[in-house]
């Protein structure tokens, strides 16, 4: 049996789609972060990191996302989420996904958790302040060089679709207009649209 | 034909072990940051990115170390650089090497990169004053959490090593002592001992 430990709205969305999209059968913990639950001694338990997403099997918990949407890819094989034995296509998925969490998760945090990076409030402004600059640039560059289409990697779906769209569900909230990325928009509303993300999305909110 | 394009002492020194372990055959293309090749129109072609690593294969570019990493381990599989069929603990390599990506080597990069998140010289000197707390935190973290050892998942070599090795080379350069983390410095000596560490090195100076 597998758990989802996730927030709403967080990049846990992205593990969750695809937990549903393999047709798993899983629970899905939900933790308020208002309330700082990540950090409480329970989570640090299940992740040390006080992060989400983790995901707890039967072996022990994995944490992160490119790492969980590869282990539900190879654990349900007849989803179809990724290549598996074709070793270049299945390279360009975790390329594609390992920018995501290490560059446009990353641009995207020094909006709301520029303390991380810095204690003096005026710096903390002045990252919050470049950070929209930066999310555009990364869409920019996902838009012009990385996104093929339908899907992000082609014709097929694959665990670079839920959290591409994970992240360009926060495009707003970082003060990027998404019409600026006509693929990506269309990519977003096309994935709206599947059963398996409405179904997740209704636990996000 | 394998190409890697790398700089000296990047993150690229992971993957270029990694190509060594193996046993591949493959060309390195040096690039010289101080004359910023990496941004360069020629290089720009190979990776839109303007970072290392890029690796040039007969079916087109790859990026991200990550990637790169499991692309290696799965291509040859007979260096055993990864347990390919055993899902969990294939993700649990790929969550280390997702950690070391996404915070690990974000927080080593506020120290001389600051002004990709901030364009004010106080903020960017704030950010770096922080880098080395926020290292050293991460490395509190793999030396208490996830360092298995004597490699880092265990008895087995596995592409975690070489990326670990590579982050745990810039730990004096940002002000953090390494003899605080004995399992980790014990490591990175066993793997600079190491015969393809010793030959790729060579082309890092």
């Amino acid at each position: 049996m597998l758990t989802l430990y996730y927030s709403p709205q967080s990049c846990a969305l992205a593990s969750h789609i695809a937990l549903q999209e393999a047709g798993a059968t899983y629970d899905a913990a939900r933790l308020d972060f208002s309330r700082e639950e990540q950090r409480q001694a329970a989570y640090l338990k299940i992740n040390p990191k006080g992060r989400v997403p983790a995901l707890a099997t039967d072996r022990g918990i994995l944490t992160e996302t490119p790492a969980i949407l590869f282990y539900i890819a190879q654990t349900y094989p007849q989803a179809r989420l990724a290549p598996l034995d074709d070793a270049f296509a299945l390279g360009r998925i975790q390329a594609f996904n390992s920018y995501l969490c290490s560059t446009v998760h990353v641009a995207h945090a020094h909006r709301m958790r520029a303390y991380r990076w810095a204690d003096d409030a005026a710096a903390q402004a002045e990252m919050k302040r470049k950070a929209t600059q930066n999310v555009a640039d990364c869409f920019a560059l996902i838009e012009s060089e990385m996104f093929t289409g339908p899907y992000v990697m082609g014709d097929a779906y694959t665990v670079a679709d839920p959290y591409l769209y994970t992240l360009a569900t926060w495009l707003e909230g970082d003060g990027v207009d998404p019409a600026r990325f006509p693929k990506i928009l269309a990519h977003r509303d096309r994935m709206a649209a599947r059963p398996a993300v409405k179904a997740v999305t209704a636990l996000h909110n």
